[in-house]
């Protein structure tokens, strides 16, 4: 089982560094015999599933996805090369790589960054002609190794096309330490009635 | 996959009818958008992984623990004719069942109360003679399904006898909907550093 979540604590990264996790001691071994904490956290914090709800109106919340919808055959694609966006051409050299109903991880320069540190807004992303194209490649899920699938891009066009389509988003993911190429995935996120999203702990299987 | 997580809701029954979960909007898409929400919760609220820091002085945070040490091989036990705790009386009728390395998931009459239900003191737990009987067995995990594994024992036997050995406590599962027998289990705790426990996600797959 290789681990591909993001370490949570008081100092991991906010998306554009708002509030992300929050610590706190309940109990204490040498007060109260036991240790126990509160954690405090967004839907969004760390490895994450979107949830449709969360940029679609009338989306389907994270309870109400199957579990098969985030966990399943995997490809990792190398595209540590891209600098600013991953678009259909940067995912088109991968074609042979992709499979119908796959779960496409996105390696890119972001799983270099120290999960505890100040939020990059040019993280790389996947533009919304790389998401056309995985609609057109029939994949289950898309997941980027940052907090956010896309930039800036005003209405949202990558999680629109991506969600509309029925393809589930996981962001937050931490690869530095994988090796490109096929995998299984377990994505669990924690079964929240009725939410936007989940935090979820994410491994790898060999395939 | 068959999921034997508690699902969280401002609803969740608390250990002892304490605070356990608080879910508050963020953004609302009307508004903002798009939707995004705030999860207040313990380290031991719904399904969870105890870490030996939990009651051990010395012991580990759940960070430190190796995934392997919550998946794996599993055997779900009918334990549901027992009215009040689970013996070493008990676990011996299952002696069979449960192999080297095994995760052995107790389902008890726990299960068939509601996940909102107030919390009920009078919950099946592991006694002591219970814990030494796992112990000799050489079991890797062992989950209940109710917020604890034991009930007002002085010094917390059962805990300090499964962590002080090694075996991995897990804490409100949910089996009502799940056939005794082998599984293989996947558990995976939101990866929280230094944390005495974490939510967690658990789901079965066939063995």
């Amino acid at each position: 089982m290789i681990d591909i979540s993001w370490p949570l604590s008081n100092n991991t990264t906010g998306y554009k560094d708002r509030p992300s996790v929050r610590i706190e001691s309940l109990k204490e071994f040498d007060r109260d015999g036991a240790c126990e904490s509160a954690i405090w956290m967004t839907s969004h914090s760390g490895t994450h599933v979107d949830a449709p709800v969360h940029m679609l109106k009338e989306g389907k919340t994270i309870d109400r996805l199957s579990l098969e919808s985030f966990s399943g055959h995997c490809v990792v694609l190398d595209l540590t090369m891209v600098l600013e966006k991953i678009t259909s051409q940067e995912l088109q050299e991968h074609a042979d790589l992709i499979k119908d109903g796959d779960i496409v991880l996105c390696k890119t320069t972001n799983s270099y960054q120290e999960p505890t540190a100040p939020f990059n807004s040019n993280f790389v992303y996947i533009e919304n002609t790389g998401a056309q194209y995985l609609v057109e490649k029939k994949v289950k899920a898309v997941g980027i190794d940052y907090l956010g699938i896309e930039r800036n891009q005003p209405g949202h066009p990558t999680h629109s096309e991506l969600m509309s389509n029925g393809i589930v988003v996981i962001e937050g993911l931490r690869l530095a330490h994988v090796e490109p190429g096929r995998y299984m995935i377990v994505c669990l996120p924690l079964n929240v009635i009725g939410l936007d999203g989940a935090p979820a702990r994410a491994v790898l299987l060999s395939a």
